[in-house]
């Protein structure tokens, strides 16, 4: 068969078979298709959509592209989590711990943030010393000493994500359902994971900026993954407004730290300990969810989340001393502070434009080749339905000498609605799936 | 503006402006613009559709991309007809000679076969000597001494459509009216014509199956057109069956002379009169559809279309002995007779699966580098309509060495229907638009 004809077909609408799908993307990593097929392919998937089932037949062909770690003899349930990215996401620096220390093993591949939305392995490199390259064998060799390891894709780990990922960006067709899913569970299956926590992100600083939109994807994901034989539920989490006070790297670890240490705002707090009690029910450590939300919050409260996260920031060559002391993490060379136009509640707080505001900040990336401050963020003293004052100073921006402040002003300011009285914000966790 | 803001912008069903589809144009033809952008571009517009606007825009981008032929000094009106392709559609051969004995200057710049169906210059270099690949001076003195030239496009006539053509042809991206519609166009206003006469090809053996489809692409192309500055009309034909009874190039050569010098089947002559009559029409040399019918049969039946036929033969270095005696055209080297597998009338003859079998026989290609052997073909001793008997030959295959008998045979049986009792067919002249 010609790719021309896979190409044909789709944009017909046809479902392609599994074994159409395996053979092109094999094909295609082999470099014996050319890009412009694929492209002219991925736009075709984008028209008419992919079936669960062809889903299901290209995480696996994707999977199939390159290693995939074999863990269970590590024994247990192996889970991870996802999140479709949001502004000051630092849940998987203290969920990943938290899981580990309440009985879960956790693998988590993870990425570097682009746009608006930051990535873990930048949060976590700011920890001095750390490294996030872990070979197979030391990714394997941690799980079974402390039950959590946090690593970046190595080059062998589904190359077909990769290139397809680096097409999908430049040729409009990143925003469909079908690809995303099998770019998410590819990963996750090669990783060795058993079980899945979906955190989908929605609203206005979400690639989702409505519910059900968020919820087609969450369920997508659920049923391809219950096909490929990985076990997943989701959350729908709110991110109209920043997670937690901090934006930007060291900020975010700082934040993090906090609420390992029992402190820490109580949106992230919430967030994290319900992604935990998910991951705990899935990794069959807690069968009831009342007792996993117990049982999560217990982890939290009595340090041994911040135990398990020491060991994690140790064992990736990173200077714990970070838990008693963030002062040794980077810092920004300029602080500036700003007020609010006018005194009231602040009813809305653009969770896109405080990221954008990040990225002027060198907080985050514009283009993957951008080099990060990673000292540099925003930090919250106020949030939705917190009462700000104009002699008050309601956010700080740390910056260092390559931050465009001027314009991160600008965004971070028309990023604020400050209203007489204050108003209704959405509940955090939206939804459950399934 | 990025490319991949253009892609987007279509994919969202957004309308591209003629300032983008010319920068994209642009950029694409000086390599500034990559295969796998563009390839996704051209689904994304298969996907939503080229409005006319933007058709008009793509057709002056693709013009602007190389060439332009200024004839205007020659005077009157340069008259050329586009046929979208059929089985032994060797009307051209005819046309062109007849409309410029009748007054039109007709400047005509064919294309190569592939697939099911044939090509005007393929046809014509089976005549010996005969060149098509004329310079654009050849070209302009041509048609100022004997109105009529019939050349291949040169490199600098349109780059952007033969860049674009090899992509879409790999790319599921060919079957776009839009694009179809600045694909013709584009060529023909670059060769300098101010009208143009479509004969667009509705059946089983043409691109459009259903008259509908054939009828939005001719609309298509005079709205177009129109809004070009060419003029424009076109007509809806039949091929339902072959046209006239052969297939193969030098076999249609010989039907073709048969035809100007006032013999030949009668579809072939029917459909070349009123394609004839639309151009003298349209050319401004006839006012009244019935006039101009007379006068297109009277160049055919008084022999000046055939001594036109024979200056351009001449012209283009063809040895023009070729008129009065077929017998210097390439001949295959065998011939082999077919029965029908019983008694009665022909009900069906399928022109697809006919072409099929002129491609078995080396009339014509499957890829752009397969050798043509121009004297091999297919002759019909019956059509439609006709009575044919198990005791004589309905059909005469004349191959080389090269031949795949053993297929065409088994293609061409298959391709023919025989009942009873004879059935209605549809009208050759389906339709006249606008």
């Amino acid at each position: 068969m010609r790719f021309v004809d896979l190409i044909e077909s789709k944009k017909s609408g046809d479902s392609l078979t599994p074994d159409e799908i395996r053979r092109a993307i094999a094909a295609y990593v082999d470099g014996d298709v050319p890009d412009y097929q694929m492209a002219a392919l991925l736009m075709a998937i984008r028209w008419r959509g992919l079936a669960d089932s062809e889903t299901v037949a290209l995480t696996e062909a994707m999977v199939a592209s390159g290693d995939r770690y074999d863990l269970d003899d590590i024994g247990g349930t192996l889970v991870d989590k996802h999140s479709t990215g949001g502004v000051g996401d630092k849940v998987s620096l203290i969920l990943a711990p938290l899981a580990a220390a309440a009985g879960c093993t956790v693998p988590m591949v993870s990425g570097r943030g682009l746009g608006h939305t930051g990535g873990t392995l930048d949060k976590l490199e700011s920890i001095p010393g750390l490294r996030t390259d872990l070979s197979a064998t030391a990714f394997r060799d941690q799980l079974q000493h402390i039950g959590v390891a946090m690593g970046s894709q190595t080059e062998t780990l589904v190359p077909a994500d990769r290139r397809l990922y680096a097409l999908r960006d430049v040729t409009g067709t990143v925003d469909d359902t079908g690809l995303i899913t099998a770019s998410i569970l590819s990963k996750k299956i090669a990783e060795g994971a058993h079980a899945l926590v979906l955190d989908v992100k929605v609203g206005r600083g979400a690639f989702f900026h409505r519910l059900e939109d968020a919820r087609e994807l969450a369920d997508r994901i659920v049923a391809v993954a219950s096909g490929s034989g990985l076990r997943c539920s989701a959350l729908l989490t709110a991110m109209d407004q920043p997670l937690g006070h901090t934006i930007g790297n060291a900020l975010e670890v700082a934040e993090s730290i906090d609420v390992l240490c029992g402190g820490g705002p109580a949106d992230l707090r919430t967030v994290t300990i319900e992604l935990a009690a998910e991951m705990l029910q899935l990794g069959g450590i807690v069968d009831d969810p009342d007792r996993a939300l117990r049982k999560a919050t217990e982890c939290l409260d009595s340090g041994a989340a911040a135990e398990r996260f020491e060991l994690l920031v140790q064992a990736q060559d990173g200077d714990p001393r970070v838990l008693s002391n963030t002062g040794l993490l980077p810092a920004a060379t300029h602080r500036c502070s700003l007020h609010p136009p006018r005194s009231g509640y602040i009813t809305g707080l653009d969770a896109r434009a405080i990221g954008q505001a990040g990225v002027s900040l060198r907080a985050g990336r514009n283009t993957q080749d951008d080099v990060l401050d990673l000292g540099a963020g925003i930090e919250l003293h106020a949030k939705c339905g917190d009462q700000v004052d104009v002699d008050s100073a309601w956010v700080t921006l740390h910056q260092g000498p390559a931050a465009d402040v001027d314009h991160a002003t600008e965004l971070v300011q028309a990023a604020l609605t400050v209203s007489t009285s204050p108003n209704d914000q959405r509940p955090l966790i939206r939804e459950k799936r399934p």
